[in-house]
């Protein structure tokens, strides 16, 4: 494999429930820390003016599939129907990058105080960019039915 | 290094303008084609019901600091403020990953015709996610006055 194709964690993530519960994980005011390798410190100057940040991160933890599975419905639900793994955010993919959008509540030198972060304790943090309308706001962005119903179940649910 | 932190190509970028044409690259009409490999291919079902997608893809030809450099101003333009590098979408990144929002027009088996793709030709592709209102719409994100200058400039000039 080409050496161009490795990553290094510039940082990880620390949640306030580093053992993971399910009400407090998806507790949309639940405030984490994306710490970033102080010697990658400098390079965060000016990103505090952004009120949301787009982070990419390594689903560590994630069983990595070597070749394409079979379909299935999000979240094996049964109620909704198969599909490719890439019509779903399964954290079981060929490069296991997840990204998630989170509010930036404030920086503190290399430590970044968020809230919406979806992904666990320890996570390695791969990149940071900044979300702006231009590039990542799709108004007339549609998306399939089932999705829907997904969730009103995590509606339901959470 | 962990041999975990390792990325595989699933796919590469064929633009119909292979040699760089600001004009022609920038072009919001301007239809590229995500060419996943076949053995991929079962794993795209389901991504047609996507009007947008997101594309992750792997800034091959990117000079890739291993320290955090001196700040600078958004594609070098002194008009602008100096900020790190995670202030700004330069390619020039500790893990050089690019991440796009293009427009789905149509899937043929493995080979995706879309608009918008911000990435050379030839560009290696490592992951496609569909775009969603509620995990990738912020329509309360608010970002730095420069980046406004910016996207005046690129409109005047392009």
């Amino acid at each position: 494999m080409d050496t161009q194709f490795e990553l290094i964690p510039i940082g990880h993530v620390e949640r306030p429930d580093p053992q993971f519960d399910a009400a407090e994980f998806f507790d949309p005011s639940r405030e984490s820390v994306i710490a970033i390798d102080p010697d990658w410190g400098p390079a965060l100057t000016g990103l505090e003016e952004y009120s949301h940040l787009i982070v990419l991160f390594w689903l560590d933890r994630a069983e990595r599939p070597t070749e394409a599975p079979g379909l299935r419905p999000a979240e094996s639900r049964a109620e909704l129907p198969p599909v490719g793994l890439f019509a779903i955010r399964t954290p079981r993919r060929p490069n296991p990058i997840g990204m998630c959008v989170v509010r930036l509540l404030r920086r503190e030198g290399s430590r970044l105080h968020v809230t919406g972060l979806d992904a666990w304790n320890g996570t390695p943090v791969l990149d940071l960019k900044g979300y702006n309308r231009r590039d990542d706001m799709r108004p007339d962005a549609t998306h399939p039915d089932w999705l829907e119903r997904l969730w009103a179940i995590h509606d339901a649910e959470r």
